[in-house]
């Protein structure tokens, strides 16, 4: 008898070793991506041959329930993640994963201290402002609670955001902006727009480590510029265009993260002409906007929204909780982003907008980022010389903004300091997260307004002496 | 003197044409995707051999300004978009687009009457219960208004929502569920886990329009399967399991969008074992649950979230202007979601989160659905009797629910009535923008909340009686 056919129960040997297998499947004996037993263990198993294995195994991978890896073997499908994300997912060196301070920060429990994280403490932020709108709010027509908003979001913000932008040079009508989520959210739609998988995107080097986790997400090769003072190196942003004739640059130009540099007027004309000769677009994140003193040159100014797309938010300035950011670009772009944002999340808040407007409108937002700038100016100032003190020392003075990029003594590992200051219940933001070269472990990156804490510094003075 | 050298103001030949298609672009005289002139047509008005044109062209080649097609000839880079959005952009005949609903219904005037969209009259939905959510959030802590949330979204909302899983004998803990903005934002942070480029997914023909517009944009494959009023035709279903080896399978289980229809119990447990045996996912997009009079069958019930991933969101039922969805799956996918929701839009609402809670917790969300069942039940009736004296047939009695799915008479084209209504002011959602075989010409779905203004009925009726 050929052992392929029938044994007493019906169904062929082959059928057998197909169900045995799914069974291992579906009870979890065999996980997702594993790797399954030889098919001559199989075989001894099971007490058939080798080819009824083979040919059990070559119908189950046709049906797509495990997968053959030429020269390694047979894997459990199904579940097994896509390369871009598993690069995203946890890692056993989390300290330089770019998603390590997002989720520590996020999921720090009140006790804790977090000079790492990214935003400024809840009461700093303009709570009277937030809770008059709330009870506005609650007073608003039938429509304005339950309904949908339009594609590009409420015109009357609209038209708020582009005045607002018109005091910065940019001109962009209200139909030239639409409303998202955030400005995460507005980075993640236009990297849908603009980029298909293994396209190039520059950043700068330092950048927001948001970036890099998002660029992932989006399967983009990402190149880093060393970032100076005055903005991104000319001449390297030259050569990293000629080398990898990138399809993207994002950047801020203003209070840039992790630096709190600016870009100068001469750095931003030749990043223009450059990006001009190679067909290159750029996203200029400008969710500090309000925090700026003095108004800083932007490249949406310059470039009147041709090649660069502007975007912003009030995650950092108004509230967290309310999501709301915007994109100000190209009319025949936001046509089409309108309909990838429909088809992505179907409209964004109609709710957050409306709060949004309506602590524009009375004058709180305005008067309470005065205030904002000036206590951020005296916590800058109280943590520089907190840090000098103990021997870390700022990169630039910002002068306004949240952060302030320091190096540590020579010799010193960022990602060492921040798993010890973990340990202790303090959240550091180690240099390595914000660099694409890997480049910045001797920095750390401080928000000068979750840095009031003395325990901070006695925390790194005790650190620093025991790894000198 | 050879030609690529000098002329009189300095810089080649070469450099001069280069220099000439850069201005070309950036003032727009060539479009981004626009084909440049021929070879020897630049040669001829720069007035150069065809071979400095051709060395030209390769330098701005390589440095990306242009592309070259090979046997058509060089395109300006730069703008052109790709090919996953090229697809859901605006079409000529819009009226099969899967978007065209979507954005006309999103951009009616208030004077317009909408039966072909998809959600509720505001007035329908719990705007006392808002009110009040709204008032009670204007007194909570700072960090409710300001701060971001927990990266898996509000525990308390989280227990709440496992809770009423379990009441469909659908088990997730707390931990288990992550928020979103929203029931598509869940599908799409899904696809961004589960998909790669060119895999293929299979959804219901017909099914709700957004999926074909969202899948678009992860550049999936899509395969419909017949809609039965049980289900999927399970024969048709295993076979395109076979013929397509799909990644994935977005369904709706109960109160399916947009025949109403729901899942009986021997064709969820079929479907279940065909998708074990194909190490198929599927997400169970469960936004109508709280329409339902009598608790349908639900794939992740059976399934115990080994391969279902269940969905939902309150933007049919609470509101759409409180932006919540939420996602339940195994707890090393939420894991693995969790990083990627950062990476995407760096968490999600927390006002809106409260404000879903509170109107949960308080009753008000509770009592609102038990009225706005009745209100539906009555509702459906009435415009399947208006419909019917007309000639248009509903395809089952949902009995529950928004939706009627309604056959024309014989040779009538929903499309064209659909444009037709358009020019009156009435937004009707014809069948092929459901439908991925496009063969759901003959229907159209109504929303009966919508369906309540007489001029409907007489517009359908007059556009029946011309067109027959």
């Amino acid at each position: 008898m050929d052992e392929r056919t029938s044994r007493a129960g019906g169904g062929t040997l082959v059928d057998e070793v197909m169900e045995a297998v799914r069974r291992r499947i579906t009870s979890r004996t065999l996980a997702p991506g594993e790797k399954l037993p030889s098919i001559r263990r199989f075989a001894e198993t099971m007490r058939v041959s080798k080819s009824t294995v083979v040919e059990a195994f070559e119908r189950l991978v046709a049906s797509g329930v495990i997968r053959s890896r030429p020269g390694s073997g047979f894997y459990v499908a199904g579940h097994t993640l896509p390369l871009a994300l598993k690069e995203i997912g946890p890692r056993l060196d989390r300290e330089i994963d770019p998603l390590w301070v997002s989720r520590q920060s996020l999921e720090a429990s009140p006790a804790m201290l977090i000079p790492g994280c990214g935003w400024l403490p809840a009461d700093w932020m303009p709570q009277a402002g937030l809770r008059r709108a709330l009870r506005t709010l609650s007073r608003a027509d039938d429509a304005v609670l339950a309904d949908y908003d339009s594609p590009r979001g409420n015109l009357d913000l609209r038209r708020l955001l582009a005045r607002r932008m018109a005091d910065h040079h940019i001109e962009a009508g209200a139909d030239q902006i639409i409303l998202t989520e955030s400005g995460t959210q507005a980075i993640d739609l236009l990297c849908r727009f603009l980029l298909e998988p293994g396209d190039t995107v520059l950043v700068d080097d330092p950048c927001y480590f948001n970036f890099h986790a998002l660029l992932r997400a989006h399967r983009a090769k990402v190149v880093g510029v060393p970032y100076t003072p005055a903005g991104p190196d000319v001449a390297l942003f030259a050569e990293a265009l000629a080398e990898h004739a990138p399809r993207l640059y994002i950047t801020n130009s203003a209070l840039h993260n992790p630096t709190g540099a600016t870009l100068s007027p001469v750095t931003a004309h030749r990043i223009l002409k450059l990006a001009e000769q190679h067909g290159l677009t750029i996203i200029e994140d400008d969710i500090f906007v309000d925090f700026e003193h003095d108004p800083a040159p932007r490249l949406a100014a310059f470039d009147g929204l041709e090649r660069v797309i502007h975007i912003g938010s009030f995650s950092k300035s108004l509230s967290a909780a309310v999501r709301c950011g915007y994109i100000a670009a190209r009319s025949d772009w936001i046509e089409q982003l309108v309909d990838l944002k429909i088809a992505a999340s179907f409209g964004s808040g109609r709710l957050s907008a409306e709060l949004v407007l309506s602590t524009l409108r009375d004058g709180s937002y305005r008067r309470h980022m005065q205030d904002l700038r000036e206590r951020l100016s005296r916590a800058m100032s109280q943590t520089s010389e907190r840090l000098k003190a103990i021997g870390i020392v700022p990169w630039i003075d910002p002068g306004a903004g949240i952060f302030l990029w320091c190096r540590l003594p020579e010799g010193l590992d960022a990602a060492t300091i921040a798993r010890e200051a973990l340990s202790d219940g303090i959240i550091l933001a180690p240099g390595n997260v914000f660099s694409a070269s890997q480049g910045a472990g001797g920095f750390l990156r401080f928000n000068v307004a979750q840095s009031a804490d003395p325990r901070i510094f006695a925390m790194l003075e005790k650190s620093l002496s025991t790894s000198a």
